[in-house]
């Protein structure tokens, strides 16, 4: 698909001064260029060239303007784009929107001049976030050195890559920034043409967050990933002390020391983690209620690792579905009248011939397990499903696409009232299954609780914080508070203007 | 972030004028604020310190009016979201876009002629939903007051806590409606800059759904949710009667009564359940076929309760989905060879002498239960696990996003045929359990169907009705019936005009 | 909801001339129609009754244009929709806007003259993708014959029962195509107002693209199935010769020939295929890495197969991920101490007496089978569990509305890095369940490799094939390429050029 333009008439440039390029390889007429339909590309690099194969391939004329037009090896790797290659002076006289395909450090050396009044798309990235009281994006920079310009940030968020192949599998959306909304408006057009999805930004100042995000690397999950491994890593150490450790000194028999690592005590780690980190989702909450009824208002700052913590709700929800999900996968397959004995039908010990060779047997006693499920254990299972469903569909809601159709008093009622019930009934999956256990001790350190009783802990804290907020009048007085009211008086009010 | 207001000069009003809020504080002066990037915000009640706070917080420039701008208390909270305090009629004064954030019943008190040639956002909510023939939205009426101003419905969706969160948790979305574009696009940049997302509902008429918005309890859902429950209630009962009551009559022996109630009677009607409301998912669509067949045309109402039925199926296919994976979850880990013996190798009983203690054993017959399934077994569990794959494929396409994608035909053939697979699937997995009680009865009440039995009644009627409309006259008659042939010939027509 | 046209006076057209429909059936005078509000809808047919009807639904009035306003058939039919009958001309007189609503065979017959200047809404479809050079869109086609009008491509997409409906079901967006973003706007309005989303697809030309929509049926699926469902047939094939044919060869025993046909067998072919499939889904990035680091450059084409394969990759992972689900599914209710001893511990044999009827027992040997996993066996599933639940999460990522909120750096990250640990965790599930059976044969032809060894082949390759990627040299030099580097020489371009 190559452009001939020499029948290129727009913006009354002379088309003849543009015959440095690769235009007349066809020595084909093509009709006259489209002025709506034809852009140029500033910058012969990786990324110009992707941008303008891509403008090619969907209909644009482009032209790509360089420098140094004339270098063989920019001539060939233009070529194949399907572009022309011209001047930049000379690219940019053809064209109203200018991609600017360039870095931030050769911004200065651009034709400043003939860039006045035509739309410019930003299209740079960082290598990694500047920030500060004065910094000011690329998109932003470019603005300031052509006033006259109307400057759109866009594209950056597509790799090279992701504009070669349409953005096959990752996602479509192009962020756009800008002050203009009519260049907006075209751009977005351009975007739409090209195959993606335009999403407006606001103002220019936005360039500053849309170059951040390729640089980012899922930073709302750094902080909760952390602290869930952290947790994890506190009581696997636990559990390994206790079921390992402790109950092999006991046992004096060393031979089963491992054996059991690799899933009965990660599965088990896997149980009581979960079901803290779902704790977790829920304390930072009450917290919060008793500070602004301590307090007597909404509006004063809550401390900042409140702050953080009531930010990672969400992403602590999701990792604790992932744990709790593995959990009732390992858990299914594993559980089995031997391996936790307590919660089936008691098994009979007989005493029987036992084959040891074609020739010889041997008395020995054998434990023959029955597979039927006790009423603690019919119990167990039922509260653990339950409560495994109720949180995949906890895990549903916070899907974008499900979320967004849903009202905030439907979002709230769903991740609170349904979120709370699932907590209560995976508590009582850990009492029904360690019923027998719950005064238990380590079996070589006679006063230290063992897991299925520190799994309850926090789940215990959260449920008595939260009793007292149910009374009516508690409940009243915190949604007043939420709704605005605040308790101090006027003449505090006053005190703390004079301070 | 404090605005000074004294430099502020946007549309002529006189600066100096405004001096009576908080302006000086700082005592450093601003250079001249954007005049698209100030508003008011009348009312100094929660919701509009709230949104006030947000604005100043993305760079607007906000302008508090209150009936009484001098009290310490007002002057105090509305200090701390960053916005100036003043009159109404100068907050209006200073500003292209006016934010009425105080109730209805206070509409008539505002100053309406200042209000003239703004744009005016309402984001008034209502505590019930009002309706009737002569209903006017609050957005509507105060359109009615102002006639000349450009009223835009919006952020009412957002409660004062997700303004000050960013909505973090919730739906980011911010439904607006109004009769003028270009207040609208005014309002949803507004909204983006706020960090929201716009989505335009169209005229000023849509404010009527709008604000029902946040009223909204999952509408939808209230209705399947009490079908399912009532299904869910009335085949509980009878497998109640069935495997726990007349089973004990029976049997004579009492001391199991409740012991299966927990997971193996409420699994099996989770499974029975799951089975009927799929069938309930296309019966309805068969009647409606056969409606339209015997009436000859599409252009007539379908009886009250089938329309209901009709739109109850999405969330039926969810409760259903939700049922058969608690079901799966349940199973796996509950089947076992003593437990359904039956879909097993055979088991053998062996005469063992059994240890009672130490010293003492007596002789007792024990079974011996084989774990590896029979052919029967094999079928009934790979159909099970076929059909609840098949569940989930269907229950993913009902994701927003993913529907979405989907052109209407591709999402039939997910919802029709795959749906048909599942349920004819399931109906197998239910046979192949129940392969030897397909013709038993209850024990004590002989002439009773047991559970794997009705669990398929309608599973039957659907297929029953599904086998006429496969046969390709029929099959070619409704489709023409559908694409808008009506049976009727012209003198009926006539005679009908006539009556 | 019947419409009054006597009061209509949009546009300067007699509307007194506009009585043959059935406009005064009701006596009784309507206030002027809003111009904004009121549509021509041309052509009776089933399509343009349904979108007639759901315009006056929501507020619009609407007048169909019919060539034959006073057959009786025609007026009975219109009548129920609620819209005004007209000719053709008086409707379009009526309206600026105008939806084509009869075949792209009949558009020669419209009054094209009076469509001059109007907004035409293009809502055909076709019944075949018909492509070629020269082939224009219906909408196109309608353009070319009234240049001065503005058409609008939309609605198609919809089918006549989602008009009735409004899309209860499926995807609620409408794709628009056009040349003139004003009437596009003005489209985009009426189909918010009639409760569908409006999607811009750009130009008129990407109206060929939505005609095909309703014609598509998951084309991006159709070769993956095909692939996933031959590998699978073929690997059925090898394990029903292995397993099923040979294994009874060698014992001699065709009394278990078709027992585990259903569920054992099919079970590990669905595991085996799995990992094969899953392997499939990096092989092409790998090998399009050595073609990238052969030639030197990212800028020439990848042979056919492979660009296929490349595109294939998402649709590969999603079957994957539905049959390793399943494989998980049945597995866990599945693998019992007797079907894979080797991964419990060793069970034992007893001499029991067998009871044959209530007076006679037999002395018969016995296994009594243990259900603890021993370490091999805890690896084994533990391995399973964490590589199913991180598929979970890259299939999770792939839902349309998680990807967009990912940026191209996250979805590499998750899709890459997580997939290849979900690989290697995989194939050591693999391994660690057949620990003793690496070296074995099939039972009869003793050459031949088993189920658990060749579903590694693949991994193994792709494995191979990733290790010199990972070296720092081969991988600087690989990004490089990746970032545009090409290795040409001067030289070598400049003779290609001349060639």
């Amino acid at each position: 698909m190559r452009m001939d333009n020499l029948s290129f008439g727009a913006d009354g440039t002379d088309p003849s001064a543009n015959t440095n390029g690769i235009s007349l390889i066809n020595g084909k007429r093509k009709p006259p260029v489209d002025p709506e339909k034809s852009v140029a590309v500033l910058g012969t690099g990786d990324y110009g060239r992707a941008i303008a194969r891509r403008l090619v391939n969907n209909g644009y004329t482009v032209f790509v303007g360089s420098r140094d037009p004339n270098r063989n090896k920019i001539k060939q790797m233009v070529r194949d784009t399907g572009a022309s290659l011209t001047t930049q002076e000379s690219a940019i006289a053809s064209c109203d929107v200018v991609i600017v395909a360039v870095g931030r450090d050769y911004y200065d050396y651009l034709p400043l001049q003939s860039l006045r009044a035509k739309i410019l798309i930003d299209v740079s990235n960082n290598t990694e976030p500047r920030r500060g009281p004065h910094y000011r994006s690329n998109a932003e920079y470019l603005q300031g050195l052509v006033q006259d310009a109307k400057v759109v940030k866009g594209f950056n968020v597509l790799s090279a890559y992701a504009l070669e192949n349409g953005g096959l599998q990752g996602s479509k959306e192009v962020f756009l920034a800008g002050d203009h909304s009519d260049a907006k408006t075209r751009v977005s057009e351009m975007v739409r043409m090209m195959g993606f999805h335009p999403v407006d930004w606001g103002s220019l100042q936005a360039a500053r967050d849309i170059e951040d995000v390729p640089l980012r690397l899922m930073p709302s999950w750094k902080r909760p990933v952390l602290v869930v491994f952290g947790v994890f890593l506190f009581l696997w150490f636990l559990a390994f002390m206790s079921f390992q450790i402790c109950y092999n000194i006991k046992n004096g028999d060393w031979s089963k020391m491992w054996k059991h690592i690799a899933l009965q005590n990660f599965n088990r780690v896997l149980g009581i983690t979960s079901l803290w980190i779902l704790s977790f989702c829920y304390l930072p909450g009450l917290l919060a209620a008793y500070i602004q009824l301590w307090r007597g208002t909404k509006y004063s700052r809550f401390p900042k690792f409140l702050d953080d913590w009531l930010k990672m709700r969400k992403q602590l929800g999701l990792l604790m579905l992932g744990m709790a999900s593995m959990h009732g996968c390992m858990s299914v397959a594993f559980v089995t009248p031997k391996t936790t004995e307590w919660v089936y039908e008691a098994p009979r010990q007989i005493l029987a011939q036992v084959v040891v060779d074609a020739n010889t047997t041997t008395t020995d006693t054998i434990t023959i397990y029955d597979s039927e499920l006790n009423w603690r254990g019919e119990i167990f299972l039922a509260c653990g499903a339950i409560s495994l469903c109720l949180l995949v569909v906890l895990g549903i809601t916070s899907l974008p696409s499900v979320t967004a159709t849903l009202s905030w008093r439907e979002f709230t009622f769903v991740q609170s009232k349904l979120g709370w019930v699932a907590l209560v009934v995976a508590a009582l999956h850990d009492i029904f299954l360690a019923w027998n256990f719950m005064i238990d001790y380590w079996s070589c350190f006679q006063t230290f609780p063992i897991g299925p009783q520190y799994a309850l802990y926090p789940v215990f804290i959260a449920i008595v914080m939260k009793i007292p907020l149910l009374l009516p009048p508690v409940d009243n007085y915190l949604q007043k508070i939420r709704r605005g009211y605040e308790r101090k008086s006027e003449y505090e009010v006053s005190k703390s203007q004079v301070a």
